[in-house]
């Protein structure tokens, strides 16, 4: 038995099966994924990693399954290595690799945690528990972790969440997590902070500016998937700065000294002819100018199942207004090196 | 010069007149008046009073005048003194007595505390302050204290605000407050902390049927309000219990010992013969059933300015959203000793 | 089975039992016991009660029980009811009445609160816990509880302790809780928040001041033990306020409005004829002069088993070197009314 | 004008010259500096860097500036950049190269950093800045700083010093910052905080054996001086990871894995032969055990002046007894790879 001091749950306690776990090389490298990628360039306090980040995760499944005698055995671990695939910078390049829940998938049927995973579970059926409402589904303790601690870190006061309460009001009937009657607050709550973090924290230009910037130098450099599913950031920038490219090394650089490219349009109008944007102005620009397409945000958790039936859309009608104003904040962008930023105005007749 | 430890805002100083304004005894019964009345039969630890409610204010105000050059001379002082007329339980007998605001009005031009503020400003000019929209406007000194602090003492996490990213963008032009643009969503996050708090703490239904009961027993007793008006909860309290009346003596045991009164109604419906109802209840069941029908909610911080023109609810569509949900928490009631609750159920047709 | 918010411990959950036990007069009067008495007078947001300190207690009491298979059934009961016999204004008044303990176990012997305790324990088994190291012993629940409480409520920061780790690292072995190797940083660290607390908040000479008037008020009011052991805040202060005796209005007003005795002396010397000067100021003064002769502070703590062997000052420098400080900032004082503080200073030859 | 979340202060302002300094390349390596270098291996979210430490730091400096008039000119600036020198994790490395300080003022008189410093100051003027008593004093902005920062990341709760009474009581007389009588608690605080930090977190244990491995890599890997001071902890893992000497992979690894050597001997009793026995090690085991022998910890601040006169050592016997005590967790260690632990035992003749 092991504690380790968090500062969101206090003390998180590594039984000697989820310390072996962690003891691998393939979940140690998770101190060097940044869980909120470049967004300590808007929040320099923001250096937390996907590595405390899966002990929280851990740490609130385990009070989850305490809490529903019926949950399957085994679901705090699966919590515990869910994002063992993700690659440097979290989400920044899933842009142009698989999504990181492949290469989890992935990761887990390899080398060592695969042989400590096999000594009390069948590897098929852990990777199982990966899809247990739990660990994901439409409200689950990673995302009661992450907004949490993202607003701990980030230091603003939005992802204020009633966490206990909520936890201990997550019944678990055998299919999906309810919430309980008294636990619908705490929801709504957990959903407002992430209607609040979505633009402050989430979306924050600069940290967006920053990842196209870091996208568009590794699609330069080529990495292939198959190398950088095991990177770390350390391998990454130091890959990236011994470029053969000078626009690879240059945008390095950029990302490193924050000297950061302009927003040469910001707009919520969703734009139909995406490809032939991004075409011209690569044609035009090369790495000087940067398309920024992101997807709308999903909200799942209004999708919630309540004790005593309906969604947590359907009795909450602040959940509902949520839901249409979720894509208010939602923006796409262009960006440019400063000395561009006219002539690429003037192509895109601005 | 003087420093009191705050756990809001951390110190507090008190300049000299400031510290003389505290010192009045009209000032220091404010330490006998509970901020949020009856709530600690819900929340415990809400014995917080409009003595540092009233401190926190002033700060919240010294701030925003030392941000803003054009703030009229005095306004922390009102800011003060704003809330000196309360009763005691705050909120709770205004019900049956003029509004505080009154009060604080004719406290402020009586006694120690009028001398003292007649060493700096005429009575006419300071009275005027009391109006200041730094101080009672849409968005002021007064409610972003009590949000965050109602929410620290009774440790639900729903008030948790960026106050300081608020404040500092709140600009004074000579008419009123403006958000500036970069305080919006510490604005929004102000109205959801509100929104949140309104259900689960201001209106909760333990706090209100303490204070129906309350009500009542006052009522019954016939405190006229020129006595109530300078009572603390001690005088109170303490009349209550000596009563000749049993009913009266009854009451207030009641709310000291939390027996209280049961819920047979609850209803979100409004009502219109309301006056026919409490003449029903009082002749069939004296008080031993009580109609509680509280006044919607007002969300003033929706029209609050916003810097470039328009109103917080015309720039925010969460705020929109926000008013229209406005009454969703909103319930009447009807309450009754336990031992009668059936034969009122009867009564109402129930 | 209900829930109390609580901004110490998050939520603390009340058993049936539990809940019986705090649902009786007796115990919802610690409502109106402040847990620091008159400290408010320099921390105006030290409005705690014995009731919420209470709750606290009970909930440490049973994370040790749930830690500990062999600790004792009821333990965390006896934590619940350990201070139901404090006097208005807590330790204030035990300078002329018996120690609150001797008043507890009379209570408990009594009324409503009897039959519950008797529904599951014999009288006398129950008297026994309250004597249970875990409830008061040299490290217990109830030092564990306030200490932190105390900060968080004055908003000072020196009684962060990690109490998670401490708790955890307490082994019960029968007899006495041990301090595991792994909890005695911890506990140092209770130590360490106690020393700062003594002079900054428990010791603080307003609060002490305003003591030393209420118990001459008290004294002069001549209440029997049998009339104030029931007592409540709001009886007391009335009591005073409609006393006959003009000495004992003049008192109690003066602390209401915090126009407070003067320091005439402050000394860290111990006296010899303590009654002699006692019996002087009262001659000469009557009430208008007052001697304050604290006991020195105990620092039980120090006498904690560690698990190995030894106490904690044994094992601990720096604890036998806060031993050897305790008194460094004990003293005592005599206070007056301004206008005698000259006289006063005369006659003990200043 | 920039705003900056931060945590602990909650938000610092930047003024345009400040802004200026920050956005430098020598300013932003920073962000790749860990405030606490290999702690993170014991405290998984103490992953803050030099950058938030160096902003804070120039906070509190500016604070101190504002409520002291004499204060010179420029001190926020020069406690700013204080730490711009420091080397990849930190002190880690200072036991193999200067110190950092030494480094902080070659970097401040080249390129980028240079020519913004030189718009408003001399070289010569502001490397003399750096030597204030606010920036480097017994007391100073660089300290108060730290120990509340790595408190709050590292999740322990000793750091928690009473900061603003500090901070407000700290008064600068031409010469050095005094301890003003109100804030005596306060500095004492902040000793304890730091003698409890010393060992938990500053000493960890895990923490000196990585770092014992990692100076180990660096000396292998012989990189020169003129190469260390201008890298970050890309640059420095990614040129130990990629070494032709294979102890040098094999010790980067271990570190990155979390597989760290073990400890053979763990003692404080001072060590006469030290090069002897270092030479000793090397000669039988080469890399694979390593002696740690860390210099005994300083205390400055019982030097700190008291206004009135006198060090704070001679009017708090508290921060006597610390001063006694701070030798007592400090500790010298030999550590070795699992598998030559028994051998390097017998070689010791342990």
């Amino acid at each position: 038995m092991k504690l380790i001091h968090d500062p969101i749950h206090g003390h998180i306690e590594l039984d000697d099966f989820a310390l072996k776990l962690v003891d691998t090389p393939q979940f140690q490298r998770l101190r060097r994924i940044t869980q909120l990628g470049l967004a300590y360039l808007a929040y320099p306090s923001a250096r937390h990693t996907r590595f405390e980040h899966s002990l929280g995760t851990f740490y609130i499944a385990r009070v989850l399954a305490s809490h529903n005698g019926s949950m399957e055995e085994g679901v705090e671990y699966a919590a515990l290595l869910h994002d063992i695939g993700h690659y440097p910078f979290s989400h920044t390049l899933e842009a142009i690799y698989p999504r990181h829940e492949d290469n989890t998938r992935r990761i887990l049927a390899e080398g060592e945690i695969r042989d400590v995973i096999e000594e009390r579970y069948s590897l098929g059926e852990f990777l199982k528990l990966l899809k247990h409402p739990a660990v994901s589904g439409d409200i689950d303790a990673d995302r009661m972790d992450y907004l949490v601690r993202d607003a701990y870190y980030t230091g603003v006061g939005y992802g204020v969440v009633d966490l206990e309460r909520l936890i201990r009001n997550l019944i678990y009937d055998g299919r999906s997590l309810l919430i309980g009657q008294k636990g619908i607050m705490a929801a709504q709550s957990l959903l407002l902070a992430r209607s609040m973090m979505y633009p402050t924290v989430y979306q924050h230009h600069v940290s967006r500016i920053a990842s196209a910037m870091l996208v568009k130098a590794v699609e330069l450099e080529g990495i292939p998937y198959e190398e950088i599913r095991f990177m770390d950031e350390v391998d990454l920038i130091a890959r990236l700065r011994e470029s053969e490219r000078e626009e690879v090394r240059e945008l390095v650089r950029a990302v490193d000294d924050r000297k950061l490219y302009k927003r040469v349009l910001y707009s919520r109008e969703e734009l139909g002819r995406l490809e032939e944007l991004r075409a011209l102005l690569e044609d035009e620009f090369g790495h000087l100018a940067l398309l920024d397409y992101p997807p709308k945000p999903k909200f799942e958790e209004r999708n919630a199942h309540v004790e005593g039936g309906g969604r947590l859309s359907e009795v909450s009608p602040l959940v509902r207004a949520l839901v249409e104003l979720k894509d208010t904040h939602w923006r796409w962008g262009v960006y440019a090196r400063e000395d561009v930023v006219e002539r690429v105005r003037e192509c895109l007749e601005l």
